[in-house]
């Protein structure tokens, strides 16, 4: 069960109204890598978790974050805390009031005048919160490395606020929050590395011919070559097809009345190859008589385009 | 520049139709741990990468993923390819076609009416896919760590879908396709631990005084000590508002012009605690004088109801 | 900030594995009318909300429904608790896992094979939960109405759950989560209507000569009266264009290089009504003649299939 | 069966193209509160309803609402005329065209460069529409309230545009939308108290023990008392786990298999408590022995930390 | 199987940094018109096509598609590629990296803070890529319309950006990656045409008597003809109900049982025409007697009002 | 404006309560190519087109699909009107209402348990309509074609849902709204054809270089000619890089402080290829000794793995 003190975390000091800098503060409240995701991301685990430490572990970071959570939107809400009166007296000019909501340079106006100025749980863009963003499967393997990567995002999203925010009262509220973030990947790395083994995750083992190969399959300039790809964890291999030895065509073994019905599908909706057909675009070609058709002179073209191209590059016709 | 083989990477062979198993095969084409989350997230990654080694690396294996994307796509073509053609043609009856579409206990029937057969970029449920699903931020210390955690996580759903599937033909397939995460989540873990120091992800340190500290958020029964929140990498400390020294209230320094606008909001909309106001609820009780209300008496409630609790349980009336 | 306890505000015992049951009670964790749109509503409006008795009422109630968020978690996580175990270890045949996931007749296959049996964020449909659920504007005298309005949704919504529950234990937690959103739909209102005034909600009057009208849009068997349409509270019209008194044709005044710009536009993309053009379509009818065209009969094809439909109604060729 | 008559509802008379106005007036057009959602809830409704009232006052009202939609529509299309066509045509430099598009301090270069200046299904940031913000359930209980409320927020942004509209028509016809919302809320309020009893709604009684038991989940300072959670209607209880009487802790019983694969994958999966593992963050740390770890005395920190702390807030390194 | 060069179909080449110019470039990274949505909109035709001259079509335009991909994305990346290092790197002051994030008059924050200068997933607005705009569903008579369209789409928004954009290098490769649409639109009508017949789509006719009716739906002032509404193609009819010649009133036969328990659900549902209850809007009309309830004589009203109209349009009080 | 007539457009007939066949439905009524998104389509369109004849064909189109949403609408809420009633009313056990929404083989629980067995703007897989279903882009040649495809699409799956129904009275009812289809889709072809030219859309012209250029980007068994590449219209080209006759790599011209605050955030987060650091993954194998590191002799286990390839394929270790 939760409860709640209505004292905050860390104590929230803003200078003045600001909802451009508020608005830019969402990212960390109900952007992809925010708080609210962070707590729900910690706390579905923790449901489901079997395991008694980690889901001690679970379920303190998960409070945390949502007291985090109150933190950031409390930052947000005090930035907003003037404009937000300003729109509902609405005692200043329509031309100030219009000024005051798109004078920030970013998507400040959707908070206004759809959220009215309170903390939504939007990203700075006005992305609606998903939760696609949690990406927990179940198993702690894969979920603590999960963990471990958020905490990385968190961290980096709250160095790029910070190093736009020039208020001091919410930069230190920020530097706390992106702390928190430091610590709480130690954790989850010693809850993942405490788990052994925990690599490759799950109980099935990779096929051993493919768990070491690294296929190169982008070729040309810039081939790169580092521990990632090199013995002694690598072989090297040029890419290539079927590399099960097998063709690499699909096979599906049907029953007669499915490959019947297949057969005959594919006869009624068979592209004739050998045709010319007269189509719509030539239809909408304008004048052109829609039963003869020129090819452009592709190549002629491509000539002509070469030798005035760097005089073309940039002009009104493309 | 990509180009294409119409050959596969991996052979595929399927036993005979099977639109169930081709709907659950979906997750790893569509759902938020298959291959085209896979491809793009490091796609993405490679076009804004300047690191020579990992910018190659990137590209090698997200155009690895998208010949994945291929045999997991491939798989479901050829396990819906006879039910396709029924529909299409609908050569059975109405009776027999609704059985076909329904009778697979999930969700296949959305395969087959809305995309026709095809393999469509949801998950097994018919979630449509999201960029939501990819987390890449543009750091490689934060990206390498959401990479090797990706990579975790489709190894697993790959474990369940090979758990799930009695066709060999599919299960060689789907056990290839799981190897090459264990290969691609060793890639990225070099990638990582080559460039040092890649902790803390980003360039501001943390508040030292909050670096390694571990806050118990949650007391009581199954409270849990371990690595993850003990020396000599943790100070252990209870959870204490205000950890700033402050007094954990938020503060905002406005105008006077803000101010006052915030009173006039604040008088205009104010709840009057001393009141005891007839409510819509109270309308809506039915019968029951609206003017009248008396209190359930909770606390005689409460003692008669806990002396009846065992015999009432799962009774109609909850 | 917040703070937990690892016992729940109310206990939950569940007789036995039941992930189809399971799958259902999603719909209270991670669908829209769930738990978590409900804690995350009351929440984000305290963040911004300037009245002490208001604020205070909203805290508390959203604490207690992140409280309600783990109780129904734990409900799911207890009836997932053995198929998760079956999947994880796969010590059955793929043919028998394959039909515990699948034999639950609704979509419980997403909650095992993506999510590995926790609980997901998901309704019972596996649509993922979206911020978009949560209609909080910044108003109190609109978020209080939409607030009651969600707790009515919320009480009906486990109504229908506790209607299909047959396990005692489920059935009486799910009987307490409804009675809390009773009780918290009382406050709601209380603090509406301690509001005063509240209706209309905001600050700008109406245009007094149509507040109280009711336009009568719909014509036809069927029309009925009630006090929703009708005096002392309404004055009933029927429908009329342009109620204002003016034209009902829109108009914009424009600067000279715009309506120039503008007419060019038109002349560009003007259809020819007097024309009578071959079609794409016509090209795609197959043999015929795609310069020449007869209209198909509608009027004698209209009475010809007025004289058979009963006949054929429901035949093949529809 | 719907009918359309072209002149609209209210005539729109917009004094000069204007196309930063005209994507906040999207807000209402395709945003959560706007007019597609409220046909949409309202008809959708309609077409489940069996009450003959009801019924007939959904469809008016929905109806009515798309008439809105028209209206609030060709106000958008009025205000982006001028600069849709200039983008079509492109008589006007590249950096005039942009400055046109990025001048307006919000996000209507969305609406230009995808949508090409006509109304599109989304608010005033970009979002996309979505069935999301439809919350009817099925139950008219709840969906009148849900109905009530909807209006509630309708009327408040339509208040927040006015108070940003200079363009008197635009502000003249956002008046009888506004006014519009005022008088539907009434017929709603209308059908649900004519409705008795509609509190609490559905059929099943709560818990009498719980109904009308406030909780006081947050503690501390800003604790307060109003009828929202005081006699009569309330019996006021601080919080505490396990109210119904029992343990708090969740229990599940399970087949003798089910119990058997569940310890077997706990084993599988456990932490070990007393291990100290070498981390992945420790081998990141750069440089440092990653199999030494010292801990950073966090309460020394602490100290140095606190005395420094006014002169540390907002500098560079946090 | 895929393979790649690292070298781009076609050069790009960017005058100078512009994170405003980058982020309108996601329109067709990220956007729906944009080229993952070719990509996947062809590569997943190609997975389930059979006809062989289609499936060899199908992914030869989906792997040029990916190479645009590329090409835009890196478009971006090197608009961004400044910009991304100062806000990492954090050498100017917070009031300098404020404005340079804000400073574009787009949303082009967003890709800043949250993707780091990275080419994103989303549209220019943020909004997140989705597989909903893929409309692709297993019928080549459909789909291959539909890439007609897709096609002329990316054209279009091709056109705008093109139209906005200065730097000769980008436009450059905008005008090519436009071009190509134009090319790829021919293929698909060719492929369309020769496949014939391809209209109707599919194989079931239309009901003869409806096939060739246009129904005006529309009346009043506009209403126009053209080939699209004229013979010979169509029967022109005024709008009528129940076309079929039935009553147009809905019916289902239920059971007994049903039919039963759904006379309890209304009986129990029932609002009383005859009542005209107090609502909660007059509970919250402030001050009045809630009992009483006089109506605005809305009549007498409009009078007023209509005589005051020229005068009050546009006032503060609407 | 819109007005409304309470019979339908066409007369709905339903033999029996069959809420597995309402669900099925849903695709045409919330689903991507259903009537809401048809009526969506051609009203917005509607709004901003300025040509006289195709301004007035949108709208009675528009209106059209309006009233055949409320013909499917319809037919969901009869099918479905025998169910909603046993669950709102709970007059059987909780075993056979459990049994009745789960008993149908596909996601009709949502519709049951979410919507109370009204229609819901969902498709059949529960997944909420969304704006993005909406192509149009404000540009009539690019519109039309856009409006063509949708006809065809909603015309096939129309012709799927009446394959799979064997209902009489759904049956025809779908079959008149499928016919409808066919009908609006030459109108619109009417409409573009006599808009000449129509192609390219828009008015910039391609680069005539590349405009009939066909490129080969897929190679091996399985390439076929035809007219989509072939003359009169296409030359064949194989695929190569950089086309325009560049090197084929991107550049950017960056000010001497960005390339150097580039090359800075170069330095800091550059991997050492020349390194072979210990990483998580070797932490995580378990047992082994992390810092050393044998690589699996990935040639022999390929050659040991060929072997036994065909007794292994499906067994229990993959």
């Amino acid at each position: 069960m939760f409860a709640h003190n209505k004292r905050l975390q860390y104590t929230v000091r803003v200078s003045e109204s600001n909802p451009g800098l508020a608005n830019l503060m969402l990212e960390q409240f109900g952007g992809p890598q925010g708080e609210l995701a962070a707590a729900c991301r910690y706390f579905t685990q923790y449901l489901a978790e079997d395991d008694p430490g980690r889901r001690d572990m679970l379920i303190d970071i998960a409070t945390e974050e949502l007291s985090h959570l109150e933190v950031i939107g409390t930052i947000v809400a005090m930035l907003n805390k003037g404009s937000k009166a300003q729109l509902a007296e609405a005692v200043d000019s329509e031309a100030e009031l219009y000024k005051n909501i798109s004078g920030h340079g970013n998507s400040s106006h959707v908070t206004q005048v759809l959220y009215g100025g309170g903390p939504a749980l939007t990203n700075s863009g006005g992305q609606l919160w998903s939760a696609g963003y949690i990406d927990s499967i179940g198993d702690p393997a894969a979920d603590l490395r999960s963990n471990i990567a958020a905490e990385a995002r968190a961290k980096i999203v709250y160095e790029r606020l910070i190093n736009l925010t020039a208020d001091p009262g919410v930069k230190d509220a920020l530097g706390f929050l992106m702390t928190r973030e430091i610590s709480h990947q130690q954790s989850f790395e010693k809850a993942l590395y405490s788990m052994q083994p925990n690599f490759p995750p799950g109980k099935l083992p990779g096929k051993p011919e493919f768990t070491n190969v690294y296929f190169n399959m982008s070729s040309g300039e810039g081939d790169a070559r580092g521990p990632w790809n090199t013995e002694p964890t690598f072989e090297f291999r040029e890419a290539e097809v079927a590399v099960d030895g097998g063709s690499g065509l699909p096979e599906v073994t049907m029953t007669r009345g499915e490959a019947s019905v297949s057969k005959q599908a594919a006869a009624r909706l068979a592209s004739d190859p050998d045709s010319n057909p007269v189509t719509g675009a030539m239809l909408g070609m304008g004048g052109a008589d829609p039963t003869a058709e020129g090819i452009v002179d592709a190549k002629a073209a491509k000539k002509k385009a070469a030798s005035s191209q760097s005089a073309k590059r940039g002009s009104k016709t493309t």
